[in-house]
């Protein structure tokens, strides 16, 4: 057999040759697990409910404002600092403007359906969601909402209806779904109560706690659940709809958005990873209803439990991915006024007490003791001041300003010269009207056209207050219902490159499906 | 000295580990290559002026519903298609809401300066442009602008002047930027006319021409222009701005934005390579006049421009960077309005066959016919209904209106069935009180507040049609003027990764000079 000899020079080559070798193939496998390499143990995924690039900027601007040097300029959130930043169209099978189901579908399955369906196809077929896929992987599944848990956008990941309606149908999935932590709002219909045959339903709640699961309906078993066991977490603090207050009007009792997050993280962590979906449900709502700081703050609350998994990713980095998303746009909000041309003053928002929901509340106590006839406008006039900053001005106040309009402009936003804070005569006159509207006691979703673009069916005096300052803050709004505006995508971590770019938002939970490893759906 | 024996299977390790290093020595090669590694040849920089998010949507759900099936959905703007997409901020040194300068200066040279400035730096000191650095690389460069010339966006390229109002100092920078390439618009002041000294000073178009320029204006002249030689092609037909006029309105004598650019391209093509910055400068101004329209056919013949830069980049890849991004918001574009609710009627938007400045214009022909007093609505009823496809009903239709008002609302826009299209009772109060307004002879640019949030200074009549019209279509504007809303930038090509995720608009002067090998500036 013939032997290979090799010169002194070719076995140094060899040696060289091999560390190469080993080098390029580290750096590749490095490359590789960074990005399109191993499925993230971790799987976090956040949906903002009627977030889009203005509610994102707008909270951007408002910190900028409430803190900064009074230099414009933006304080970034945590979702807007990921590394991918992408395009998401929204509109659904049969309408530009989505609604929370078909886009909540198209987010949680990766097909296009009808407005209104939760996880079933145009045909009402179930399809199959990212959370179910995740378990049936093994892996331990979490779903948080700052609204009721059976609301569309946590529905689609664990239910299948041909309607978002469907509230008891979908309470009872819960437990059907063997995931493992639902945290956040409460349920809408547990017991099914709209049915005509009311005793004859089981209680979705007992059949939850049949199922294994602890029901915690305050902090303290809340937090005493252990990791490992099946919660369903329901904030103590609920709106009449179920859902967790507004952040801005605060939570006695309660969770924030982010301690569901971080009490998620801990019932969910196990060798074989989870995926949590979390939403931040009332942005939404408060742009339906115009009010731009109670947007702003659920922003931060969405955001604040965004930065809990971020601070995760940093411990168990390459092994989470970390997607932020919304589902639409919502109310057409835009970050500039033609009353105010090229002027901010966002500043101004800090002044805003409540949200829109607890200043209607207050009025309607009032109103509560009230006839039409002993309304009087000076008796809310105090309650306007507390709630939103802003000062009805006296006749003398008007004269004042009709002498000195400049001082009396947005660009007087001082707190020592709150001058802009004042009602001009045509505001206060829209206000005046607003009240007598709001009196009258008729019902609030009026049929009348120019009724309805006044005051959307929201309480005249409260959406007519949010507009004016919100207005004087520099801030506009069109609708109060979704609009077309594509929304952004975010990410980070290893799977996170593919979310560059301008997609769909059937895409975003394909590339999801991809990362995590699983085959992509063949959607319609 | 001791001879190293190998084994047969250690020479066939060899030539394995041989091939190996090679393979993956040409695959970090070619992705040094693609990515991060040379500078590319060819850099294209598109700038849509007032082009944000909501207006590349508009232009893509208008061509759905033009051309589409009638199912919702999107048709991908050139732009839209790019790998990469990112956000940008956009507010100025002393402003949320950044004006045309502080954005170009921020995009040309990397530096965040006060509204009104020219690339010049907050202390009005001038600095280098993307522009400048590839000249004194060597390479050609060009300046296309659908504006005139001098106008800020192109300015910030090729000039440095503490205002934007320099128009006279602006078109001398012309000749002494010893670039190869302008076209598009005029000139607003080529002669120093505002100057008290008339006469005095030289035409800043002979200045060109003494400088080795051909200032060709028309297009044969244009056409003729030898590759290589330096050029000033200005289109034939301009508005009063020295602007080319709409795309909307049709360019009867002149070229397209796309041809300047394909002109500019092989102009400028060379063994040392381009940079070619071209701007959609009318966008802007549809959206200032909130024209929906007029915006979306600006938007799309801009994006005509791109689509030719992206067939040279088929010719050239890996050689060709390619950067689209906006300067701004304008005009509080949004993609929903309260009075359609979930619907969206971009058809309708089909019957607009001029831009508000056209209508315009053809109202003053009829205002200096008439004198207030025998001015009838009725005279230019036919004229809305050519130029917006709005129809003015009788009494009796008011009439058949209100029996049957579901008949008439937006829903209704099929041809066949263009009840939509007829104008509601209040629509018609506004159109009325519109062209009484115009008729009045005012001076358009109105002192009084509540005038200026009903016609922000534009013709009455005009302004008062694209709103309602763009209102039936589900489009909605809030201001007059730029807004604070980020941007969004494409990019395509080497170096065009760096252009993912959310940052400055200072940042993408930055990314670019990075990928061009330039040294970053050590801005503010």
């Amino acid at each position: 057999m013939r032997r290979y000899v090799l010169p002194p020079f070719a076995a140094a080559s060899i040696n060289r040759v091999a560390w190469i070798v080993l080098a390029l193939l580290f750096l590749s496998a490095v490359a590789a697990r960074a990005d399109s390499g191993a499925a993230p143990k971790y799987v976090f995924y956040f949906i903002g409910d009627g977030m889009a690039m203005p509610q994102r900027s707008a909270a951007e601007y408002y910190l900028a404002a409430k803190d900064g040097d009074g230099k414009p300029g933006v304080v970034k959130l945590a979702m807007d600092k990921m590394p991918v930043q992408g395009l998401t169209s929204t509109y659904s099978l049969n309408s530009i403007i989505t609604d929370s189901g078909a886009a909540g579908t198209a987010l949680a399955t990766g097909f296009k359906t009808n407005n209104g369906a939760i996880s079933v196809d145009k045909d009402k077929k179930p399809v199959a969601t990212l959370a179910e896929m995740a378990r049936d992987k093994g892996m331990k599944v979490g779903v948080v909402s700052s609204v009721s848990l059976d609301h569309a956008t946590p529905a689609c990941f664990y239910s299948h209806q041909a309607s978002r309606n469907n509230y008891y149908e979908i309470a009872l999935d819960v437990a059907k779904s063997g995931f493992d932590y639902f945290g956040g709002g409460g349920f809408k219909d547990p017991t099914g109560k709209k049915s005509k045959k009311e005793g004859d339903k089981p209680d979705a709640l007992e059949v939850m706690k049949k199922a294994g699961y602890t029901v915690a309906t305050d902090r303290k078993d809340i937090m005493a659940a252990k990791p490992g066991t099946k919660l369903v977490a329901i904030n103590p603090e609920l709106d009449h709809s179920k859902a967790m207050p507004y952040a801005l009007d605060g939570d006695k009792k309660g969770l924030t958005l982010a301690e569901f997050t971080t009490k998620g993280i801990s019932q969910l962590d196990n060798p074989k990873g989870f995926f949590l979906m979390v939403e931040g449900g009332k942005i939404d709502w408060a742009c339906h209803a115009n009010d731009a700081l109670a947007s702003i703050e659920d922003t931060l609350a969405f955001d604040a439990a965004v930065a809990e998994a971020v601070k995760f990713a940093q411990k168990h980095p390459n092994e989470t991915l970390i997607v932020v998303t919304g589902d639409h746009e919502c109310g057409g909000l835009t970050l500039g006024f033609a009353g105010t041309r090229y002027g901010n003053y966002y500043q101004y928002l800090k002044d805003q007490k409540v949200s829109f929901e607890d200043f209607s509340k207050k009025l309607a106590a009032y109103k509560k003791a009230h006839n039409v006839a002993d309304a009087k406008f000076e008796d809310v006039v105090p309650m306007i001041k507390e709630s939103f900053g802003l000062i009805v001005p006296t006749a003398a106040d008007l004269e004042a300003m009709k002498q000195n309009p400049v001082k009396y402009s947005s660009s007087h936003t001082s707190p020592a010269d709150p001058h802009g804070m004042y009602l001009r005569d045509y505001e206060l006159d829209a206000v005046k009207a607003a009240f007598a509207r709001s009196m009258k006691g008729e019902k609030e979703k009026s049929e009348d056209e120019m009724d309805y673009r006044a005051y959307g069916g929201y309480e005249p005096l409260a959406v007519t207050l949010t507009h004016i300052l919100d207005n004087k803050a520099g801030i506009g709004w069109t609708s109060y219902s979704h609009t077309g505006v594509p929304v952004v995508t975010s990410a980070m971590g290893p799977g996170s490159q593919a979310f560059s770019g301008y997609y769909d938002n059937t895409d975003v939970a394909k590339k999801i499906m991809a990362a995590m490893g699983q085959k992509a759906v063949a959607s319609n």
